[in-house]
């Protein structure tokens, strides 16, 4: 039977109507704002490598948490409108050496708290599923209560999934300047697939992309000193990471706007 | 480059792991059992026909709101730890009659509050977006807070999506048997479609499947008149459907498994 | 200064004003319906009564865990617009013997999702926070995702307090009748006291008071056996249980309806 | 019924224990920093006195909304496990004529959407329900998606309470310095009182307080041109005020901390 029918619909994303405005995610560019405690850790190389796809390389025994607070919009209607634009995710990415040598930063667990960046992180390879993050934020303030960035102020961060604890960090300014981590380091690779309910005893071939990110602004980041917990889950695989050891940290803003993929 | 990589991954969804055991969805069957509020109603079919594929059919100018209080599962074990296993949603259905004479239901929107159902239902082609609903259950006593099954009470629903209030329905049971209506009473058939981020300017080119039912279960639903009331909303495109009539409603219990799907 | 003054307002709690429409917590009769999961327990005594009033007596080593999903309202206008209606709680009490020889249920710890509750609930002397509670539901249907009420079906309960799980239950119905547990079965005592913000350093002074419950219906318990587990918490202090060890367990419907209290 | 017990316990508010380790106040001082969003308006002055306590004195038809996004602590703890910590509400507060002439402010409703900060909030006469608040940010970043306190950007900001949503605001920047406004411009009052159920009928004679504010800071406002809406909602009063005329708004952080509170 013929699936690919004439139907003129205007959506990027589901549901697909004449005049696409409901769908749940606007095509690119997407732009990002926000507030990041990036947490580097060591971690085991061997047992890792279970979570990241063979063809892309090996994990090399080091990734970052990405603890993140964000503000998103594509034409800009969503700063209006805020709960439109306003998310907080926990990211991790795992450093990987490609056959050809280059590192690159690959995701293989990320939570976030709202259904358009949800899906919009799927398309682009970020594995979201929905957790509940809260993290620190620092306000231009000499105040008990802001957080500013001056050494010895603490900044904290924790991700709950299903309403379990999985990560806690605690970080300690040091007053010196920082270093971008992570994804904010390498270029972040992800895979993408989507089963097909008509052969539901076939997994997905997923294909690996690289996010066209441009515009990318801030950088000031704030070193920080930092502890790193994960805790035990039944259905989230970190343990497989082994006990996690933060080497450093730093605290700041970043903006991105991604324009599409090209494949990794 | 090539995409398609040799990675010996068993997840059904995304993340791809060696074990698949983090996968937000596992593969069917998924076994749903849960308590419905199913308010029929008129709409205005031309201007309806902008939600559905021109190849399935025309809408008829008829569907139905579903309010459903779920509990879903795999191998039992989400049973045993409920918030895995528990959502609320709102599904809009319009009634289509297709080029071979059939009648179908369509399903243009939907909204569900858990990360878990609203992967599976874009597998199905559900395609659902978050909301918050709310549904009145009817408990088994005779008390002023227990609304029973009993002629006179009142149970009451209501949709919120982004912070607003979108739908709201008032239900007064009669005290008669009632029918299963919208998607209980007409197969369901859905779009299935994923934008390629490598071409970000092109639309997906979605496919109509149809779920592949069984061991369906219940269905002593109880009669009840009602009303309905749409709410203005920036983004929703339900004003496409005219004012609302509402015609019949009915509430129950109802239990179906998922093993699939096939080209509708 | 003169702190009485002539405000002719008509709120039975904040805010007050002329109408007393806007009141969080309307007068009572307050009538409540739910489905509930009780875990009976043994705990330690001689820790727990730094969690328990020494008038009011001394802890017996015994308690119960309530799981509850209930659904409350005042003149039955909440039923018709269910979020005012419908909350989840989990309730900690613990048997006491009274200087003169009685038995009561009082409540050191009890979490809650919904305002109303919250304040309702504190007036009451029930000690209310906000947490996150699950907990399976028996639908009428013979399905894999209903949990029938029927020798061998599993239900199970999870709190979250601030993002962390503090309990777990998990209940396997035998098929016999069970009983009404905890609060369901003793008088329950509760502690009422507000600071005043004017006297900072002063603690408020708390008045024992026993609910004045009238229309109970239901009671038709489903005997379980249950496995009981507390998770370490930063902030609770549930330790002082010691290892909790569950006893007896059962499930069903209730209702109820709280006209006011009374000394204790 | 002597109701004045010997329990040595330590809690500042339920629940009351030997410890006070589990209460969800602990007492003050507490510190509290924010960015807010604050929109002054013009408002009928006669209807909305039935808003406010006659003793206290008249409203002169102008009042304020701020939308704030919070970070509180206590000894600091709460900053290194921000679940603890951070909330969002959205304040309304309304200009009133003393009979000694002297002007305060004082708060006919607010709505916050975390626990600790409502009953804290109760104690200090701020009549707090729950409700969900949005608000733009302005990030130290020049990036569409960053709102940076520039001419010409425009920051949004939402309250939904019960799933409605209540009030509206859009503010654009106008690269001038702004004024504190609203609580930030005046003193303000609330009214405390609690009623006791053993006397049901009775309805609460609330007092006047002030809270004792210290070690302010911030302050440095942005100005900003504004637009409010408030929708109809069945238990909330904010029709009493009439169509609301924005005036002038401001942006910017603050920080107090409250010590207590006396007499007004």
């Amino acid at each position: 039977m013929n699936t690919l029918f004439d139907w003129n619909h205007r959506s990027f994303t589901a549901p697909f109507t004449a005049s696409g405005r409901a769908a749940i995610v606007p095509p690119p560019p997407w732009h990002y704002a926000g507030w990041l405690l990036n947490v580097a850790f060591e971690c085991q190389a061997d047992t890792a490598s279970a979570l990241v796809p063979h063809s892309l390389g090996k994990p090399v025994g080091r990734g970052c948490v990405h603890f993140a607070d964000w503000q998103a919009c594509t034409d800009g209607h969503e700063l209006a409108d805020p709960v439109l634009a306003q998310y907080r995710e926990t990211i991790i990415v795992l450093e990987v050496q490609r056959p050809d040598g280059n590192h690159c930063a690959y995701c293989p667990a990320i939570w976030v708290d709202q259904d358009i960046s949800l899906i919009r992180g799927l398309l682009q390879g970020w594995p979201k599923k929905t957790g509940s993050t809260w993290l620190t934020r620092s306000l231009p303030l000499d105040h008990p209560a802001a957080a500013p960035l001056r050494a010895g102020r603490v900044l904290g961060a924790s991700l709950a999934v299903k309403d379990r604890r999985l990560i806690e960090a605690r970080a300690e300014l040091t007053g010196r300047p920082g270093q971008g981590l992570g994804f904010l380091a390498l270029p972040a690779v992800g895979a993408v697939g989507w089963p097909d309910l008509r052969q539901p005893t076939q997994l997905p071939q997923p294909h690996l992309v690289r996010p066209d990110i441009q515009h990318r602004v801030g950088g000031e980041w704030h070193e920080a000193t930092a502890t790193l917990q994960v805790f035990d889950h039944p259905h989230e695989e970190l343990a497989l990471l082994g006990p996690l050891q933060a080497l450093t940290a730093s605290a700041g803003w970043v903006g991105i706007t991604v324009f599409g993929a090209r494949d990794a």
